[in-house]
């Protein structure tokens, strides 16, 4: 299996991607990766040429860049070279811990649509109170769903979480503001119609408050709503962990008792943090294609590398081009 | 001032409300309550007959009731009943910690609205690590909202913010999953484009992550992203407590570190429950409508009964009529 990687995509590249596919390599016999970026930096930490290769390029698509014109114009971008590997055929899969929207882009106009997909869905694995964790699809930023996408990513999700996280019959969740089936907007009532007529295990509308007591397996909506309940999510959480450290911090009695509880604050603050169930994957595409977190270290990078190996090996791609063949679901007509 | 209160609204009625309402009549000469529900209950807990009258009545609305239909059939239900009393001008406002989505549809139907107010919005005030808060609407669960609803949000929630909160210019941010200026959906880039073009201190986009850090003083969207939005800040806060209960609990050390750390904790928690920040405003009716909160005690119940009085006394409820008279926002066409 051969696995292309944008060494310079993220906050601690490439060192920490360098150390992560290093450590992956050791792991995994069957795998091969191709990092693709500035040698001379890559060369600083990679010690192992044990099924590592390198391609070279200087070109960097950044943080702030126009996702969609960063990809367009910098052809030479470590990020677009490595998903251009995946449509040569020189790589089953692609990894990118930089710009998501460039990935999502060069995943678009580089790797390109599985026919019957309208548009990719950006999907990550956030953490449950119980710890199984729950997809949530679309967080993409997509705007202006139609119900058939949502049925899309009802199907995507559910074949890689049967797939890949080893899930029998998935439950799946249409994300909504009550859990009546009336409840929520025009687009809610619509997937609402389209997802209880199908063969997935819908288990009906499920509230943001519910979503980290692990209420479903899958959790389905549109890629506004996803980005915000996302964000809502980490924001609030990155607060609280603000809050309780001044709190925490306050006297001198508070400091040694905090002292004493560090180990299980941040047993509890890895399990909130989701790059620890690998990267989010961008679903609908030809082959698979992984955004590891922006501040991935070589722990997250070795995660999602794991993760893009099982999908690969588990052939989700295949499957979903299969189901959504059957399906037709491009051709709903509400 | 009079005001009338739904006593048997919310998880502590009679009791709490009771309690909150003598507690409110002690601490402002001005106001007269009447507290609407089953007088017998009520005689339970009420010691102090100065200025609170009682009218009786045993119809009750649930919870679980379908909200439009519950305002519509029990016609002597004590939340109906509070709304009269302003509708017949025997309240200058009224108050309820009763179903959410009944005491919007008494609004509606009972007080009604104001000329020019296309919908009412429901706008709790979320706290901020900082303590300032924030004022988010519409969280009403509406669906589907146009931009100048979002226009008529921000004119509200302005007027409100300087006049009961004390904040000179606030600052008015369109809630959106990016900061710049074409991000977003359909409603989130025309919303922007009214908003800029009015008097109001609007600072632009702003990002469910940075909510509680007090990005903005005033935040509008549409309601069914702010109820997600709402109901995501709730849940995730409620998950990680949990955790945190759990983590502090796992051995007999991390044990007497956490009641050390106990007021610590409260308070933290505390600052967390937006129900002390008063209830959620109901804005662009005739007369203040206040939700206070379904588990709300007397001490949430009195700061209720504050914010009511600050509404009653600065007149936000005419300012609001006059500005969105001049502004004529309910004509603008895109």
């Amino acid at each position: 299996m051969k696995l292309s990687i944008d060494a310079m995509g993220g906050d601690h590249a490439p060192k920490e991607i360098v150390l992560g596919a290093m450590k992956a390599v050791n792991s995994y016999p069957d795998i091969h990766i191709t990092l693709v970026g500035d040698e001379n930096k890559i060369k600083e930490t990679l010690t192992n040429h044990d099924r590592i290769s390198i391609i070279h390029t200087t070109e960097v698509i950044l943080g702030t860049d126009e996702p969609v014109r960063a990809v367009r114009r910098k052809k030479n971008a470590s990020m677009v070279l490595a998903a251009q590997l995946v449509t040569d055929g020189d790589a089953d899969a692609c990894i990118s811990a930089g710009n998501t929207g460039a990935l999502m882009a060069a995943g678009l106009f580089v790797v390109g649509r599985i026919e019957g997909i309208d548009r990719p869905a950006l999907a990550p694995t956030l953490p449950t109170i119980g710890g199984e964790g729950f997809l949530l699809l679309d967080v993409g930023a997509n705007a202006d769903a139609k119900p058939e996408h949502l049925l899309q990513n009802a199907i995507m999700g559910s074949i890689y979480s049967e797939k890949v996280r080893g899930i029998t019959n998935p439950r799946v969740g249409l994300l909504n503001i009550g859990t009546e089936e009336k409840k929520g907007n025009e687009l809610t009532r619509n997937s609402f119609d389209l997802l209880k007529n199908t063969n997935l295990n819908f288990v009906g509308n499920v509230e943001a408050r519910d979503l980290l007591d692990g209420v479903a397996d899958v959790v389905v909506t549109d890629g506004f709503t996803g980005n915000m309940v996302l964000k809502t999510i980490e924001g609030t959480a990155l607060s609280i962990f603000k809050m309780l450290k001044t709190a925490l911090m306050s006297s001198f009695t508070s400091k040694l008792a905090a002292a004493v509880l560090k180990p299980n604050l941040m047993t509890l603050k890895n399990k909130l943090d989701y790059s620890e169930y690998g990267g989010a994957a961008l679903f609908g595409l030809k082959a698979p294609v992984i955004k590891a977190h922006g501040s991935s270290n070589a722990q997250s990078i070795f995660s999602a590398i794991r993760q893009t190996r099982e999908m690969v090996e588990k052939d989700v791609i295949a499957q979903i081009q299969k189901t959504v063949e059957e399906t037709n679901t491009s051709k709903i007509e509400l």
